[in-house]
């Protein structure tokens, strides 16, 4: 039998759903969104989650993402194609170009998709986990504002970067990791501020540029990437590929536009999807049977693949429902009958 | 006036060239590998400098490289294009296959270069830095020996994976980073155990799986990747992607088949190019200009760039020479003067 507060992944997905079409959100576009954020539930990835819908409804009542937006396919029969999100969630823009990605990464073996003018709130998993599910590898990468600085630096510049893989696996789910190319979230910092205790070294400097462990120094200075000069390297990379490269914001551009950090950001995103098949064809090898000798030989030695968790979370989840507290419902119904208005409560 | 012990890049080339054609190897070959090599030593980076002589010739004596290998370039016009080395060495099928990688993501905006069955022992920054002189973004990554436990494992499994990155910049050198995914090279390791004195925390474990600062017991046991789990992850994917995607070797099997580490290790290697141009033609804007905005921004800061030290270095060696030591021209003159017989000596 359910608890009490136990919702199942498709009755929480229709509900959330329905607060975006009701604020105006067309409705492919709201099945995209509620898509995501059901997801990051279902996976308890609860930053992803429902706690993202207030942020999701803030940007729409500032005006700041379109929900009328249709995404616009440019597709020349090229490996680049772009889908313009004019202005609206990144998510739908992706699924209304996810079809044609995967068929030019199957017909050309390698494929990019440039998803262009977009607010991007969701983690990238969601990108990559369905590429690997049509059978293709896949990465994910976005800018987002600038909070890191980079290694040897003291200036926020880089942003924490997202950097998403995929590939795909023949049971029930791929592998997938998803990560800041930043140590921690701001997030992080800011609920250390607020409980009065130290923050880890490692995770930021002040604005002298001097390691601090004091989170009001920190989000007053800079985070600091994972993996020393070798994380800053990476998120740099983020930066001129999914920023400079498309034409698209890199994170301090993001960042003055939006004119702060209180809303969501609006930048591009790339996404490269390869085909395994094509790759290895000459070979004569099946190059998934391949992987599957790395991944289990991971796991038969007590290590943790990346995701393993969210998956774990993910079946319990489809199994026995989703688990939301009495404050979660509440704001769910608030949403639902004020909309927009909820947020001047 | 030049030092006593100083050589011009041409006259070293020149050499290196030589002790290659001496020893058997094709020509176009010996230019390409005597490249690389000599590339390293301009750019004093010394362990991949005339200190891989050796080396090479080891490979060659044992007869697991094929000296007189013939780079076969398969290409059906499609965005991933194949050179196979025949057992070669890696860089003269790179620079075979060269030219149509960059003519077809010119054409396609974004193209794969797999190289096959070749032995391997150079630094990748020589692929990303010529595509990035071609204007191209550039990505290219191998696996390598399997010295590396997977994060939260104990056993060796994944390979010092090394990932490179390369991006056009209007003045004499683009950006460049390449580095290996360990958190320090096996070598200096190796240099810790015979002087005696105990690794730095965090570099490997023991067999059993616990962290460790005695070399002895690191390289009796694993090393580890740089960053924790992230790191961890991107080696995986390096496996997956370089390895397993492309049916060569991934970082086990290339141990296996050589039956040690003696020799340099023989596996495949991906190489990704994208032009900037074609992926922000939509946007108005210039790639290459936007990309400077950040990476001047992060020289403003104080902040050092991926290579500058290597640049430095260059610009240095080709105004004034390369400096080797006594030890280094002697044996220059003894591979020069008896090729392969040079090793027993």
């Amino acid at each position: 039998m359910a608890e009490p507060n136990m919702i199942s992944y498709e009755a929480l997905l229709a509900r959330v759903e329905t607060i975006f079409t009701t604020v105006g959100v067309l409705p492919a576009a709201a099945k995209a969104v509620a898509k995501v954020i059901v997801a990051g539930e279902r996976d308890h990835c609860k930053s992803h989650g429902i706690y993202r819908l207030e942020g999701c409804l803030r940007v729409l009542a500032a005006g700041k993402v379109n929900p009328e937006a249709l995404p616009e396919i440019h597709d020349a029969g090229a490996s680049v194609i772009e889908v313009d999100a004019k202005g609206g969630f990144s998510n739908p823009a992706f699924y209304a170009a996810r079809e044609v990605l995967v068929a030019r990464a199957r017909k050309h073996g390698i494929a990019a998709l440039v998803i262009r003018d977009c607010l991007h709130f969701s983690a990238l998993w969601h990108d990559v986990e369905a590429l690997a599910e049509d059978g293709l590898a896949a990465l994910s990468m976005c800018p987002s504002y600038a909070f890191v600085a980079p290694a040897g630096g003291k200036e926020p510049l880089l942003g924490t970067n997202p950097f998403a893989f995929g590939w795909p696996r023949p049971g029930a789910f791929p592998y997938v990791f998803d990560f800041a190319t930043s140590v921690a979230a701001r997030g992080e910092i800011e609920l250390h501020r607020r409980a009065g205790k130290p923050i880890p070294e490692g995770w930021a400097v002040d604005a002298d540029g001097h390691p601090t462990t004091d989170p009001e120094a920190a989000l007053g200075g800079a985070m600091l990437t994972f993996g020393g000069h070798k994380g800053s390297a990476i998120s740099t990379m983020v930066e001129l590929l999914a920023g400079a490269m498309l034409g698209e914001f890199m994170s301090k551009e993001a960042l003055d536009f939006m004119g702060g950090t209180d809303l969501l950001p609006r930048h591009g995103a790339l996404v490269l999807a390869l085909d395994p098949r094509v790759f290895a064809a000459r070979s004569g090898r099946d190059p998934i049977a391949e992987g599957e000798k790395l991944l289990t030989a991971i796991g038969a030695q007590g290590a943790r693949l990346p995701s393993e968790r969210r998956f774990a979370a993910r079946a319990k989840a489809m199994a026995e429902g989703i688990a939301l507290s009495e404050a979660e419902l509440a704001q769910l119904d608030r949403f639902e009958r004020l909309g927009l208005d909820a947020l001047k409560a």
